[in-house]
């Protein structure tokens, strides 16, 4: 049940229950492909960085360790030890760039793993399936990702091919859902708005999918080449016709500018990989831009990554000392900056919910933007 | 200020006051080569895993980020925040087994760096100063390592060497902390006795460092070849002609089979990298022998790595789960066996100092020998 608490302008917070909980929206969702989220990080550290949401991917989990086994092990939740909310993605998107000689048809993707090569077959009802041996809160639906930029004939088709595979999607979840042996019998669905950049399919899709009642929409094939502002104009002309009452969830992005950006044109579910990745290459968040500590500046500074920040990081370590770690390649150093990222993502989201529950949502985002282009002295 | 309160044949169990706290023995030191200990862990860690005393390397610290950058950083204690004790090495077995190109006289050892190819000259002098700057609880003698094996009169000459230099490391320790603005004015020195298989040239050097009435005595030049009766043997020929009134250290040894025959022999101080070494590659340690993750019949197992650990990855995951991580290269894995590694060991520790002082080492000893050959079901 998803229940929309405040609204400023177009940006929304909600309350959304789960069976595994309820999650407070605007929200980041915390990457961890393979079961884990890079950098050393468990599921124990989660809590302790206040994640509320952890999301991984089907793709990687279907290859390794595989979904059966995962169900055989009790479902996801179980075999990583966290309570709160999963969502997986469908693994199209992966299926669409990592996998080898793809070839798509209407009954879905036949393609090569990228660890062995070994041929597979993915299409909705097996993506659907395999979401639900992991038993995750939120499973989505299996989509195309087209190419950016694709040719708008190419981009009707797919759209259309796409909306047919979550029609198959919905009936195959609902069937599982109805099964003795289902890891999560409440599994909920996500739709995906596709449409690239061109306004008008992805509108027509929008309505179409909201017509499908889904748990929630998200805006898929974004931040794949276009600009920002691109990127912002699609949310503002799709997302209102989105249903407001269901979350809105605009995948893989972004900065944390990209995010007060999205949540102003009504988003509230958020996922990327880049506070964990540019964690592992020594990148850190601020307020006030990003910093690399390999700099040398940095080699005798004993103040934390961010002063104030109350991060597991933050709370002990100096950046001169993470920063020897990062030369010294012990991957501690690594841990350290990806916590301090995670901490940062997930504590932003918090300050936008406050700011949209206060009605200061324009005011919040201004000055935020401000401090995060004015950089670090 | 080191007391002995408790002895069971040879086997010993004191406290050893130091400035950064007191030191139950016989103890673990937990191997933090560049100021953090590999596999993710951190000082926090290491407090959660029951380390009492934490050893870094003189030669790793020197070469990167620099022992003058530490001691302007008010030293190792606060630079990696750790409050408890610290044993920093003398970089000496560092330089005879990384470094190239070394040339030994009777000033130092002239080496180049494994870095970087710079030469660098480390004397006893040297190796004090850095270790001064370092500001660790304990300091060890420069002593040369001679291979294994070693010719009679090679070893002779080293050895006097080896002595001459610790004349020299006891007299610029004493100077270094008479000064000012010295890090850690109480700095304590422990001596390294060597003398390779030689049991006669081991018991004269032992005779000869005992006279200078030194803060602890380190048993050095084992675990380099030599077979495991050969080590026990020189142990039990050496060790009684050390003072069993000061604290009596087996440097860089070793397996949990090897601790418990070495305490049975008087000896109370140890550290070695398998814990850490064999937990990044999968290998875990049980009351029952070492067992290797990566083997497949841990696939859908749901133990913990040991039944009753009550270490961090114990509490909370399982054997297939962290076999899965390591299978998928995410660098929690290792982390997790590195913690309970490190957990082993120290818990160890802390059961042979509860037999000891219970008076029933040797049935303790035996017991345990007997479970850790009997391998894991
Ligand atoms: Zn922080
Ligand atoms: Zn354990």
């Amino acid at each position: 049940m998803y229940k929309v608490v405040a609204q400023d302008g177009r940006a929304k917070s909600a309350e959304f229950h789960t069976v595994h909980g309820t999650i407070q929206t605007p929200v980041f969702m915390n990457v961890g492909t393979a079961a884990a989220i890079k950098g050393a990080v468990s599921t124990v550290d989660l809590n302790e960085i206040g994640t509320q949401v952890q999301l991984s991917n089907t793709y990687h989990l279907h290859l390794r360790p595989g979904d059966e086994l995962i169900k055989k092990m009790g479902g996801l939740h179980k075999f990583m030890v966290w309570d709160k909310p999963i969502l997986t993605d469908s693994g199209g998107f992966q299926v669409f760039s990592l996998a080898k000689l793809r070839k798509i048809e209407e009954e879905g993707v036949y393609f090569n793993s990228h660890i062995d090569g070994r041929k597979i077959f993915m299409g909705p009802e097996e993506s659907i399936r395999i979401q639900s041996n992991l038993g995750s809160t939120i499973a989505m639906a299996f989509d195309e990702c087209p190419p950016y930029p694709s040719e708008r004939s190419y981009m009707i088709n797919s759209v259309d091919r796409t909306t047919r595979w979550l029609v198959r999607c919905k009936k195959e979840l609902d069937r599982l859902n109805g099964l003795e042996d289902t890891v999560n019998k409440n599994q909920m669905l996500f739709g995906i708005n596709q449409g690239g950049t061109y306004v008008d399919i992805r509108i027509d899709h929008a309505k179409r999918i909201t017509e499908m009642d889904l748990d929630g929409y998200a805006v898929g094939g974004l931040a794949v080449g276009e600009s920002h502002e691109e990127m912002y104009y699609i949310l503002e002309e799709t997302v209102p016709y989105l249903p407001v009452n269901k979350p809105v969830y605009l995948m893989g992005v972004g900065t944390p500018a990209n995010i007060l950006e999205a949540v102003d044109r009504g988003v509230d579910f958020f996922d990327c990989v880049y506070p964990s990745r540019n964690g592992r290459h020594g990148h850190a968040y601020t307020g006030f831009g990003k910093i690399n500590l390999l700099n040398a500046k940095f080699e005798t500074d004993d103040r934390p990554i961010e002063e104030g920040c109350g991060c597991p990081a933050c709370r002990t370590y100096s950046r001169a000392y993470i920063r020897h770690l990062l030369k010294a390649k012990e991957m501690l150093g690594m841990r350290l900056i990806v916590l301090h990222n995670l901490y940062f993502y997930n504590h932003l989201m918090e300050e936008i919910r406050e700011a949209i529950r206060n009605n200061c949502y324009k005011q919040y985002k201004k000055s935020k933007l401000e401090n995060l282009k004015r950089g670090v002295e």
